[in-house]
């Protein structure tokens, strides 16, 4: 594989669940080839940040409070990034829409992960919406995000079966657990240089000879 | 079981791939205690005609183009339908929008299949609509219809990968095996009075005592 590790910002709002899912996979050789080299929050107080201290990941707090608007507060975010050569952005539960400020600073290699299999359920609270609407099956997908509301190209996608014995808790926690695992899989992919964008469709290319050796 | 089979309408516009399915069930007994009691197609060249012919099934060819409006239309076809004391109607290919006319007569009782995991892509060219969309997985679903376009509460879904060697065709055919097996297990499921709506939410109801001996 390559030698110098694709350099990973990872941006929250919150607890970093899905952010911790990603660092064990590193620490762990799961994801090949990466470096979290900065966490970005908007709040203070998220959990997240106790994470990365603890695997001496630098955090910074941005607080969407000190900027009079988006493309103020996504300028500083991009200059951020690129004080550290950001190769890819992760959103794991950033809970702030991107300005074109952002996503035209990194086409195709900002990611986000949603709660449901879209292009159903997109936006706030898809698992309520998906048990409200009462489907089958929903699921989870990991998409590059571009400046829709979840409307990016799919990079992959899980399903789970929504049971009728399911509550919006059992049903939510069980999409997670997938969340966290196919999310695994697609940085991994990006970081090994396996995915290719052609206007909506992500197409994942075989592992290169040299990548045998390390199955 | 109860004794006396569920009368069935099927309605239909072309070929009627789905509808042998249905017949094919019940024949062979995957279905039971149902009869299908009329076939009604609003074109004269539907080779469902002919299927029906086959398997003694009265047809009936009801043109749009002979009513006035929808309203006219649906008339017609409730009376149809009620003469033969219709419990359950098929849409196999029904090519025509339901009225409040139709909808109101058979309160949750007349199922679709849409060739998608609805609520994503409803309406016509599903199939090339999640192609294009480049979605991981799309699917099929059974559902009972209300006024909105493929809106219905959902009875059964099944899930079809999207493969990236998929062309529409091949991704089409693979969905079309899928709608046979949960077209027949969702009306199997309705002739043996399993199936409850509350609001949007299906639930299946589980197989009573005398039936375990059928199994």
């Amino acid at each position: 594989m390559s030698t110098k590790p694709v350099s990973i910002a990872v941006l929250v709002s919150g607890n970093g669940t899905n952010f911790q899912a990603i660092v064990d996979a590193i620490e762990s050789g799961r994801i090949r080839n990466a470096h979290i080299t900065c966490l970005v929050s908007n709040r203070a107080d998220a959990f997240a940040i106790e994470r990365a201290k603890k695997h001496n990941i630098k955090s910074f707090v941005l607080d969407h409070k000190n900027y009079k608007n988006r493309m103020e507060y996504d300028t500083a975010m991009v200059e951020i990034l690129q004080r550290h050569n950001v190769q890819l952005v992760v959103l794991a539960g950033f809970m702030r829409i991107l300005s074109s400020t952002m996503i035209d600073a990194f086409p195709n290699s900002i990611m986000n992960i949603h709660p449901a299999l879209l292009p159903s359920f997109p936006g706030l609270d898809a698992q309520q919406q998906a048990f409200d609407y009462g489907v089958r099956y929903t699921g989870c997908t990991v998409h590059f995000v571009d400046s829709g509301t979840d409307t990016g190209p799919i990079i992959l996608q899980a399903v789970v079966p929504a049971l009728e014995s399911d509550t919006v808790n059992t049903l939510t926690k069980r999409i997670h657990g997938e969340e966290h695992r196919i999310y695994v899989e697609a940085i991994g992919l990006f970081c090994d240089g396996r995915l290719r964008v052609e206007g909506r469709k992500v197409t994942i290319a075989q592992q290169t000879g040299c990548a045998t050796n390390l199955l």
